[in-house]
């Protein structure tokens, strides 16, 4: 699956055997990362980015890499995150197929596809392989821990596990747990790939591929990534022109449509479907409290940090704005200096990627205020 | 597709040929209907209720059925729709399978069933094929139209095409168009069913159905029928017993799974996927505005009624809120005396269904001060 992988991508190799929480190990792992800025003498200026669930590590454009990056209009020399200041390092997701180790890798225990017997992967075995890509670049104590939707889960599970590992930590549109309507949102997507007859318990090729299954499933995603409000004023209820109209039974005939499609069809070869099973259940698995052993309100006030930021938005529905909330009262309970920032974005959960207006002044005050 | 209607039902036969709005005809078509209470001598007492995609005619329990209606709480003597004082029509809509004819029913041309080729179906034809009705009882001016759902769409609909045909008009939950959100939904529902191999482009039988399709329709209905918060109260976080958990690859281990998934099995085989398919497209055709070729504002103004109740809720994500205010703010200066009552109920769209407690007082006072 290399051809998902951006050129000037680098790689950390795992621990081997590298155990997953819910059982089993990796042998002869790695995760993929990328880099921007230059570590400080002191090695004390290094940002951490975790992502949501599709993006690969190419978070923005650099020398070896000049195509843009999925946070392009937010990291760069002078941008929100700064990157004449900070040393930035965006991590690939453990069980991601854009370079990190994954269930469309190869098992070295097989010679072939790990598919649907890659272990069980937990938000926690992500954020422990991220911390084997920060402390295999010597960094001690990271500046800035940033997570965005499921890396909002995976910044809080590093943060919990790894006691003094950062100084402060920006909550992009995350929670610190899992919700039943997320859960059945992603639930449903994974029942559509699942129902596809290519599918096939996880054994497909590229002739015979759940298209169907995926195209249902990235279409559901960006419904559910984006907002009502947004739509109402964005497409109406404008019509395809005829010519754009396909000839077949309950064909598509709002432009409404043809952007989904066309989501769709950026998506469905681009991730593999077994990849987008694991990470999805990861999600839904996360909680927290659980993790450590307690309620969500108590795991989130034993993280210690000088300074946090939450930022989400009201019309996000996957990771409502009262997760957001909930996870600046727990920080801030825990001594951080804390802000909570609800941003009157109109769309939805992917906010922090196209309102940049917004997004960006509110992240990039809160680095700069960092010492 | 008999086995679908309760016991009971009372038919109408339509105008024939019934010329359908967007060209085409059926012959010998029908609509089934079931009543409540007793028509006055003056015959100005009859409420007609007009159902969202779903329901079938029985909204409540009578002596020729005493199973509860979908609506049972609602209707009845003494109950917020008091069969007391009204005589209550309740009509399945063109195009369901649920008595009245409609894809899955028999073209008299052929003597198969319809299927696909079945004239493609707009709300104003279910509105006309209603008004059928009650002109076959002899009732010359309804007391009230009620419209729940798409039921609002053609209710709003029937007032504005029949100008005078009624006295006053609640709109539950409904709409004067459908707008992009809700349009994308049903289009991912209409395509789960389509990509369903088995769906066959309309040809299926009971041994090869779309159940998958069906499935993830239905699931996807649900979803977006409920709310969130509903769910984080009910469901949590809250898992399977081990021995209620499928044994499969990713299979249910939330409860919000596998309530779901009982949806899902009381609807796949209990309503045909190609009525499905009419009934949801013609929602996402239906503008008012369009229709009575104005603008949506202007369509509402121009029907003219006495009173008017306009009630929705801020948890529906289907059909917003900002909809019912829409119709009421229409309807107002239009000149009725005009209600818009957004309840504080934490059910989303089926709230009109379940939470009785808001619902029923609501359209209980509406109705006892009609003249």
């Amino acid at each position: 699956m290399t051809e998902f992988v951006p050129p000037g991508t680098r790689y950390v190799e795992l621990t081997s055997p590298f155990a997953m929480k819910r059982g089993n190990a990796l042998h002869g792992a790695r995760v993929a990362y990328e880099t921007w800025g230059t570590l400080s003498a002191k090695r004390d200026n290094a940002v951490l980015i975790l992502t949501g669930l599709s993006p690969n590590a190419h978070a923005a454009s650099h020398p070896d890499n000049p195509d843009p990056g999925w946070w392009e209009a937010m990291l760069g020399p002078g941008k929100p995150i700064d990157t004449d200041r900070w040393f930035v390092v965006c991590v690939n997701s453990l069980g991601s197929c854009k370079g990190s180790t994954g269930p469309a890798s190869t098992d070295p225990a097989t010679g072939a596809p790990y598919g649907i017997d890659f272990p069980a992967l937990s938000v926690e075995d992500g954020a422990r392989a991220a911390r084997e890509v920060v402390t295999s670049l010597d960094i001690g104590q990271l500046a800035c821990v940033i997570g965005c939707s499921m890396g909002g889960m995976s910044a809080l599970a590093y943060l919990a596990m790894f006691p003094g590992s950062a100084r402060s930590h920006v909550n992009v549109s995350g929670a610190a747990r899992a919700l039943p309507f997320s859960i059945a949102i992603r639930s449903l997507q994974r029942e559509a790939i699942r129902l596809d007859p290519n599918w096939n318990q996880g054994r497909y090729d590229d002739d015979h591929y759940p298209d169907s299954g995926m195209r249902i499933a990235r279409k559901l995603g960006v419904v559910t990534y984006r907002s009502s409000l947004e739509w109402d004023g964005r497409f109406g209820r404008v019509r395809l022109d005829s010519e754009d109209r396909p000839e077949e039974p309950f064909g598509h005939e709002f432009q409404i449509e043809s952007y989904l499609e066309a989501h769709a069809r950026r998506f469905v070869r681009q991730f593999d479907p077994n990849c987008y099973l694991f990470l999805s259940r990861s999600m839904d698995w996360f909680d927290l409290g659980e993790c450590m052993g307690t309620t969500t309100e108590k795991a989130l006030a034993a993280i210690r940090l000088e300074r946090a930021l939450a930022v989400g938005v009201a019309t996000d529905i996957l990771f409502p704005l009262q997760q957001q909330e909930e996870i600046a009262q727990g920080l801030e309970a825990g001594g951080a200096v804390t802000t909570f920032a609800p941003l009157p974005s109109p769309q939805g959960h992917d906010a922090f990627l196209v309102d940049i207006d917004r997004f960006g002044p509110t992240i990039g005050d809160f680095l700069r205020a960092i010492d």
